[in-house]
């Protein structure tokens, strides 16, 4: 480890939550905070952003999705490239640092390694997406699946709330649908991309950390589990008659609950949707239909759990009298972190004086896409209360001062490799 | 015990069965069976009953409520009496046997025992009330409550779904409200009212009896349950760190469940209603509120029960940290059915062969209003797969034809009591 640039966290930290406040003031509605996908608030943030970069000493250019991409080609453009950014668009009644709070650190960590005259072998992209929360279009991580080069044309006939298309929104934006595959890296020119995000979860908070290291971005699947019973009058038809379908659902969601538990990577599970039929106080429940959420760091531990998950609901169903069927309807995979990654992110926030602990995340982000192109590393900063898509989620100036202070020295050490790969990170 | 009248149960089934036919193509709708109190219809049902009942050779007339009453005065009009009867009512896209079947039996009962020339000391009512389902107007009972001298005059502003009144409906059915009072029967003059049912349940298909004797008219309590925890993303918030109100509400589900098994007096329990808030896939429940029903034959094990499952759930909710509120909405006193009448009609459907279990009765009945009059007995009919308030709802002519039978050889056998008490009854 060598000399180390002298940090102003409190500063950075101040900046950071000046710029978040800038950015959160954008908003298609005065009461809340609402910025979609292609819209003329999207406009407006990504000339702010866009200012900032300009500000910092970063070239500026924009694809053909919105993405605003801040360079920074110390050794010519030809040099390898690091990644680092987040997205600007928002859910609706959204808080502000979800997305805008990783552009803005990556904005100030790339202006304090510049300003400090460093002149690493390598350049680095500032990226600010558009489309993570997929609030607008039912897509999501389009942006993002541009840069990687997995755009999939059949995204540009969805169509927003209003019935106007993803392709004349992004002609409406000013760009050219036909331009979205030159969005793409060269895979081959591209080291990683690293992310800082706020946690939207409550770990780091009852860890009493500022700051973690996700290990994947979870995967996930989403079941929908009919149970049929037979309904009957709720004052005639003895216990050890009944066939409830309630009842026979309150034990699978136990189930669920159990085998998550049981889990080592991090598995959660939520049965957040119950539908009773017929729904009558007096009337056995004859059919119930229920959703399970289930996430895991691990495929591997995720399928296995689907597995048990259908033998309990086929025990539970047996032995009380029931049918069920269970249909996923949604199946999204892992993406590992990068260990190398993960190591060097680790040991950045180690030479702070902080240990991270290393969580997996259990919403998606951009890195699902980019783990197409490059290796993907996370960075978690704390968040308050765990309060997520919510004008009520806050991370502290301090943390965030830390947050970017960790991306510096994590620039800082990061190293290309002598051995020819481009990428300088191994699995 | 004497001569016993001869029977043709066959007979007495088929005409049962057609006489219940023939109610039940009284309708409002042609499609399916819907008669509601004080229609056109409820008037056409009541002139059909009366018709039968002076081809029988009783004596018609009808009170305020329009209740139909058949006299047999063997011995004057001073003499005491039995009352029989059930409802000409009926719920919604009804089964024809619901209260129909009671009037029918009655009828063909005293039918039979005048034909024989049996000359008992005592008169018998047979009573066609018009108010049992309370599917017209949010009160029910108010035709039996009538006759036992207990009608509630709040009743009279009651509004149906049309918002015309009860009191404005008693007026166009061609009666007056002010004659309600003198409706009530002289408790002094009335022995008992006995009452023949579908069982509304599948208790005697699976006991594989035609008939079962009531112990009593459940009485039932109805919770609103609201359990509290606190919503989160389903992907970010840690197994541990949950406070899902939905698992809480299923281990309370469960518990109910496990209470009414372990009674002992036929104690029911259901979950029928149950609304999850916000009710997303992707989100932690925050807050559920379901339903109880929970109905038994004895009011302090039913009360017992209440207690026990408000110890449990908090018992849940604590270990869980969610909130828990229990309110009571709903709240009706079991009404015993006379054991003196329960022994006689156990020994009425003995004499016929048959061994008739004894159950309490999970639906309410007009029993349950004439209780403040006189004592009361139930005699059930079994009901194919245990489906009642359904069209699907059937009896057996050679069940019904039984029935009539039983009723026969009870009112044979029933004897004035000696010893000057108007009711002949013990408790």
């Amino acid at each position: 480890m060598g000399q180390s640039i002298p940090l102003d966290i409190e500063a950075l930290g101040r900046r950071a939550a000046s710029m978040i406040e800038a950015l959160g003031a954008i908003s298609s509605s005065p009461d809340h905070l609402t910025r979609l996908f292609l819209t003329p608030e999207h406009r407006r943030a990504a000339d702010l952003v866009a200012s900032w970069m300009r500000d910092a000493g970063l070239g500026v250019s924009e694809d053909a999705l919105g993405t605003v991409r801040g360079h920074w080609w110390p050794a010519g453009e030809e040099a390898p490239r690091l990644l680092l950014g987040s997205h600007i668009d928002t859910v609706e009644d959204a808080g502000k640092y979800d997305g805008c709070m990783g552009v803005v650190l990556a904005l100030l960590a790339v202006e304090t390694i510049a300003k400090a005259g460093l002149k690493p072998a390598y350049g680095i992209d500032v990226l600010a997406f558009g489309d993570e929360e997929g609030s607008r279009f039912p897509t999501t991580l389009s942006a993002s699946s541009a840069i990687a080069g997995v755009f999939q044309p059949s995204m540009l006939v969805a169509k927003d709330a209003d019935g106007v298309s993803f392709e004349d929104a992004v002609r409406a934006y000013g760009k050219d649908p036909a331009d979205i595959p030159s969005a793409a890296y060269d895979p081959n020119r591209v080291i990683a991309y690293v992310e800082a995000h706020i946690e939207q979860g409550p770990v780091l908070e009852v860890e009493d950390q500022p700051l973690g290291i996700v290990s994947a971005i979870a995967g996930a699947s989403r079941l929908s589990v009919t149970v049929t019973g037979e309904a009957g009058h709720a004052g005639t038809v003895p216990m050890r008659l009944r066939h409830d379908a309630l009842l026979g659902a309150a034990e699978m969601a136990l189930a669920v609950e159990k085998i998550a538990k049981a889990d080592r990577h991090g598995m959660v599970a939520t049965v957040g949707r119950v539908h009773v039929d017929p729904g009558a106080v007096n009337v056995i429940p004859a059919r119930v239909v229920f959703t399970i959420d289930l996430r895991s760091g691990s495929d591997s531990s995720r399928r296995d759990a689907l597995t048990r998950f259908e033998r309990e609901a086929h025990k539970i169903a047996d032995h009380r009298g029931l049918g069920v069927v269970i249909s996923a309807f949604h199946e999204v995979a892992t993406v590992p972190c990068y260990r190398d990654l993960e190591v060097r992110l680790s040991n950045a926030v180690a030479e702070l004086g902080h240990r991270a602990p290393v969580m997996p995340s259990g919403a998606g982000h951009d890195g699902q896409a980019v783990s197409k192109l490059c290796p993907v590393g996370m960075l978690f900063v704390r968040c308050k209360g765990g309060v997520s898509h919510n004008p009520a989620e806050y991370a502290s100036p301090a943390d965030m001062g830390l947050a970017a202070a960790a991306l510096v020295r994590f620039i800082e050490r990061f190293e290309l490799p002598k051995t020819g790969s481009a990428t300088g990170v191994s699995t």
